[in-house]
């Protein structure tokens, strides 16, 4: 397939696979970018701006082919070297960068002055519209369905989708939701270049993260995921484990320590051994609605190929057989 | 365009209005009707049986088209004699009946005797696949996006509607966020045999409604829909007017009087007379996330046109192009 993502990023299938924390590793982006996709290192897995350098010269000796960096800026307690980390980044030679989290202008010169084609994660349509403004090469737009923080709105995919392909003059990869080729073939329909998935690659052969995670989203259904830190405004879609319902639990009874219990609660928790030692109860970990869409743990390459070929052919044969009979043609022959 | 959809209804477009309290009367059925979608009526609408009759003879006067039914089931204070509206629809010659609310089983005996296809509301897979082994011959899935009642699971389109594509063998209807050709040709990529709108005929040159009203979706956007009702299970997506805010405002501080503030508040507002009256400030009502992406009043006619002409343009011109370069081939020629 090509779009003007694959053209602009010069990979060959339009999927990208999103910047997920502690997940991002070069293992998986090297393997995504293998199976034709763009595959993304997210920097702050990595606990210094050194250890990412070496992150991506790893990631490099796996793959030859593109692979991005995401550098998600967020509040936070402890300082973090943001500036650092895009140096970094910069220096290396990388090329294309996944911003998430703030507005990305502060950064934006001194990648746009390297080359570097920025992607940037908007969960709304002004967000979208203003990131255009400011010079961001693609938008990824990020749905209710999505993984992590879908914002206060609520708005959906099919709604976003068509505004943004309205809206928008640059391109726009559609996030959240998305795991097979319906999915893609749909995206395509609604005017995205391409689509992103985060969760879906989690469970894939390739994700550095335990096998019970991956098994625990092969049983999940589209139920299993829960909405929480709404009443902090910090929303974030998670997978509905024993912790994630303690937090709904505390959410439900605002009272003055809300605040206090809610942290006391997820600092013990500890969303990174989650993923190491499969302790699926010990922490908050992300997953979106996707999960209900997930079967099986397929290598990134069997997952890309599978999506594009059931795409290509929705395209060819069921698309192309109902949208052939016009209208108005079945009314003259009735 | 020629689906299941429409071979089955015998209707030139996939195009299905939706049950719609209030607006669903004879002008819009019968417009929808005549212009190659399928109108429905809703029984409800008509104060008594008798009325329904006459309004089915109505429809009939204004079209020659096949249109259908929609008879909701739902808990009522005042008992509502289903059975007669039922015995109505059956006995006027209707061939088309739109159940909803409740489990339409032990209406199917009657329906089927008499030749009936019956398109059954689900907002959830697990209702779907209920309503297929029970005998209904179409379900409509409804995602998060719609007007009306949502269900409690918050489960979107691009979720539910590959996942029935999956699990159920009867064709499935499309609804909730539906309003052009982007989402019809993203429908039919997803399995959908066609789609439902409501909201989107709301706002058509004949939908019998007050034209303030039609302009008040024009003018909104996408954040202007507010799931009320939530915190007694049975959550509603309406328009988010004045009303609405101080249902959420209620909603927000669970009390001993929740209930009958609520109560007392909506049993004061009057949905009847936002529509007739265009007193939009004075009633809780319907509308849908697609709010967002209604732009003008044009004809059903004009409507359906476009909706169709788009859909079938991103077939055969923008996913044709993408689907006819597969990855293997790019690959080879890089």
């Amino acid at each position: 397939m090509r779009t003007r993502l694959t053209e602009m990023l010069g990979i060959e299938h339009p999927i990208v696979q999103g910047g997920m924390q502690w997940v991002g590793l070069a293992e998986l982006a090297a393997a995504v970018s293998n199976a034709g996709g763009l595959g993304i290192l997210t920097a702050l897995t990595q606990p210094t701006p050194e250890a990412l350098d070496k992150e991506i010269k790893r990631c490099r000796e796996m793959t030859d082919k593109p692979f991005g960096v995401n550098l998600t800026i967020l509040p936070t307690i402890k300082p973090v070297p943001y500036e650092e980390y895009a140096r970094v980044i910069i220096e290396s030679g990388i090329k294309i960068v996944e911003t998430a989290g703030r507005n990305p202008e502060p950064f934006l010169p001194p990648y746009k002055a390297a080359g570097i084609t920025v992607i940037h994660k908007c969960t709304s349509i002004r967000h979208s519209l203003k990131a255009e403004r400011i010079g961001v090469d693609i938008v990824s737009v990020d749905g209710f369905e999505c993984a992590g923080h879908p914002g206060e709105d609520d708005i959906t995919n099919f709604i976003l989708l068509p505004l943004a392909a309205r809206k928008l003059s640059i391109p726009f990869i559609a996030s959240g939701g998305f795991g097979d080729g319906k999915g893609l073939a749909a995206a395509l329909a609604l005017g995205a270049e391409g689509i992103n998935m985060g969760t879906r690659f989690m469970a894939t052969k390739e994700a550095p993260i335990h096998d019970k995670v991956k098994q625990a989203m092969v049983e999940a259904n589209e139920l299993d995921t829960a909405l929480i830190f709404r009443s902090l405004r910090n929303t974030a879609r998670v997978f509905k484990n024993g912790i994630a319902e303690q937090v709904l639990e505390i959410e439900s009874r605002p009272g003055e320590t809300q605040f206090e219990d809610i942290r006391e609660l997820v600092q013990g928790a500890r969303g990174r051994e989650v993923y190491t030692r499969g302790e699926l109860d010990h922490g908050i970990w992300s997953a979106g609605m996707v999960v209900g869409l997930i079967d099986d743990v397929p290598t990134c390459e069997e997952l890309l190929r599978r999506i594009v070929e059931e795409a290509e052919q929705i395209i060819a044969e069921r698309l192309s057989a109902i949208g052939a009979v016009s209208g108005r043609d079945i009314h003259a022959s009735a």
